[in-house]
């Protein structure tokens, strides 16, 4: 069972993350949490160039052909071996983010993108996934005082300097991607308190491993 | 004009380079010289995590998309600049690396190669591509030479530590290229001495050249 989370910054998805995997392992299930970009040994070494906001000068094929090594060398090294030991792996941001964030919100060619994704995931598909669904304004203010509280370490900082109407386009674009795949992708108002939020991830969650067992 | 050099390791694409960079600028011509992978701001980042031998656990399409990621930014920040600016570009590697390394060395198919460097390099193709020939053995010795004159610094120590059998796939797919596209393509003899190479480099530059005036 592979679940990724998906939403903007802010949004709420590594503590979803966090709640979900303590629910698991508590019914006794193996839990494998990861997130991208970055987990894995290439990820460790592309993700400080994928975020730091000197690297603004990144043309937009570069910067989705990073996203696409790290997201093959990601599969390749952690998410498969997980899910083939038993685990139910979580993913922070996987091949979603590539279609909101550089396609709808870069304009790059969708289809070319969905190529791209099958090319670096070589089969490894999401079972579910969960786009936490918030107002731009509201999760970049956010995601700016988890920053600021974390020191100087401003490691979002890139994507957080975009227009807030590139953030509105990759946040329709999650909503368009739902209703383009409705039994895969499932929306979450992530607008209230974690808890209620996780009310809904949970339920949603054992449905689906209800249905697989 | 743009003008590639391809062919193994120890080939002698860096001295012949030097040696036309040094002939055309003698003729008047401004002359941007530049290779891959690492030339440009990403490729500094990207060449050390391509060429180092504990990244030997990279996955063939991880290794891919860096290239084709470290390709389009060269394309964007060096090369198409240079060219919009006048200069022959000389450039020590680039699409027909990927096509005789990933394609023919290691297997990944020609045509979805062949798509990913059009998307990579965005138009910018080259108008002559020579090919340095030579066997394996040889280039690999004088590449090993050189890089244990250069010290610890084994630049280059991934790639020579692949087997023979796979240079001689290289080798094999780069004269493959050569026949599928030979108005582009030529191949030059390189088991001789680097001036004798250069009298061939130079007629068929200076042959493309007066065709292009």
């Amino acid at each position: 069972m592979f679940i990724t989370f998906e939403g903007i910054d802010g949004s709420g998805k590594s503590t979803q993350i966090g709640l979900l995997a303590a629910h698991l392992r508590e019914s006794g299930r193996q839990v494998a949490a990861t997130f991208e970009p970055g987990d894995g040994s290439l990820g460790r070494e592309l993700r400080p160039i994928l975020l730091d906001l000197k690297n603004s000068g990144l043309c937009d094929r570069a910067e989705l052909f990073l996203y696409l090594a790290d997201r093959a060398q990601h599969v390749s090294e952690v998410i498969a071996p997980a899910l083939r030991g038993g685990a139910v792996v979580l993913c922070d941001r996987f091949v979603d983010s590539t279609l909101a964030y550089q396609g709808y919100g870069r304009g790059l060619d969708l289809a070319m993108l969905r190529e791209l994704n099958a090319l670096a995931v070589a089969g490894t598909a999401p079972d579910l996934t969960l786009v936490l669904d918030l107002a731009p304004q509201v999760g970049l203010a956010r995601a700016k005082a988890r920053n600021l509280g974390a020191g100087a370490q401003d490691s979002e900082g890139r994507f957080e300097a975009l227009a807030l109407d590139f953030h509105n386009r990759v946040r329709g674009g999650y909503l368009e991607l739902a209703k383009g795949e409705p039994e895969r992708i499932r929306v979450v108002d992530a607008g209230r308190r974690p808890g209620e939020i996780f009310e809904d991830v949970r339920c949603l969650v054992d449905e689906k491993l209800g249905g697989a067992r």
